[in-house]
């Protein structure tokens, strides 16, 4: 069976101390045993050289020069157009599988729910990615207060972490507006203890027709 | 006559050569004499700490990654979006005149015209900008070769300069076609002798109703 034809891109989505980075070894280790080979794992924003830079750019805060709330979403769609287009399709079309963490639902949430642009990410995530989206997404839903407080304990928190509550809780309400119309959106309870994430993981990756 | 209310955003347009330095001396020179202020000066990409980071991204060619259209047409809305929010809209407001090296009609020339990108960049900058535009564009209209000339004898190109240039005639004839649908933007022949150019310059500036 050749599994070059099949190669998927596969993306872990949810708010800070969702359990992202935990979840997204489980789905690279079933990648490798699925498929025999080691998935291309890439983060946004990020994954190039240049969109690494751009990372710099929206991560750290400038009290002289505060990053516009446009500019802050350019800046992501520009990263992310660098990834696809030097990173993400390049792999797919090798037949490689790809693990990304976060992807375009991270914009929609944070700038289009977070920060009220919509309009403006809808427009620009259209016109740069067109039909391009992933195979599958796992969105990891957690209560904002627990997943900050996760976060904080794992070390400094950046430009975008130190939004207030209400940010990250319109951004969670989006992620879940997008799941429940999108089919290749799944939500998963990170609520939860690590062991029943992780099975729940593992059981929609099986239920997967690959 | 309170100057203040009547502040303006006047935009130097044009290819590599084609002599925007000087004629942006000339510009400043004339508001100075006009307000008795001399105006706000900026040049894109660029004019904010994190604007003139991102001229870097776009300037600099990477072979290991190479800069793809659409993140460079990001890129350069991004940093507008930042020059416009953090520098042109506060002038403005506060009364102050601004004299732009280059604007969003620089995107649509290059991004739209040269790169082949035009539903992108018009949607981008309906999303970025709005209705927000210059008061008066001067664009200084050379034949592709003879300005390109000119920028080489100046020093090394740089990632853009170095286009063919079919690149060049469609930016040139992008930027015609927009002066064309708009009054405010004013095409100056600068394949002329400098004082010619400057002359048409100011005679433009004083038929304005300032």
């Amino acid at each position: 069976m050749n599994k070059q034809v099949d190669s998927k891109f596969i993306v872990i989505e949810g708010l800070e101390g969702a359990g992202k980075s935990s979840a997204i070894s489980l789905v690279r280790d079933f990648i490798e045993k699925h498929t025999g080979v080691v998935p291309i794992c890439t983060r946004e924003p990020g994954g190039t050289p240049l969109a690494e830079r751009i990372r710099d750019l929206v991560k750290i805060a400038d009290d002289t020069d505060p990053l516009c709330d446009e500019a802050e979403c350019l800046l992501f769609y520009a990263a992310r157009a660098q990834l696809v287009a030097n990173v993400i399709k390049p792999a797919l079309s090798r037949g490689e599988w790809v693990l990304g963490d976060r992807h375009n639902l991270s914009s929609l949430a944070y700038q289009g729910g977070g920060r009220g642009l919509m309009p403006l990410v809808e427009s620009v995530s259209r016109a740069t990615l067109g039909d391009f989206k992933p195979d599958l997404t796992l969105y990891l839903d957690i209560d904002p207060t627990l997943g900050l407080t996760r976060a904080a304990n794992r070390g400094a928190l950046d430009r975008i972490e130190v939004e207030e509550i209400q940010f990250f809780e319109r951004a969670r309400q989006t992620f879940l507006s997008y799941a429940q119309q999108d089919e290749s959106i799944k939500v998963i309870d990170a609520g939860q203890s690590m062991a029943e994430v992780h099975k729940d993981i593992l059981a929609l990756l099986q239920e997967q027709d690959w």
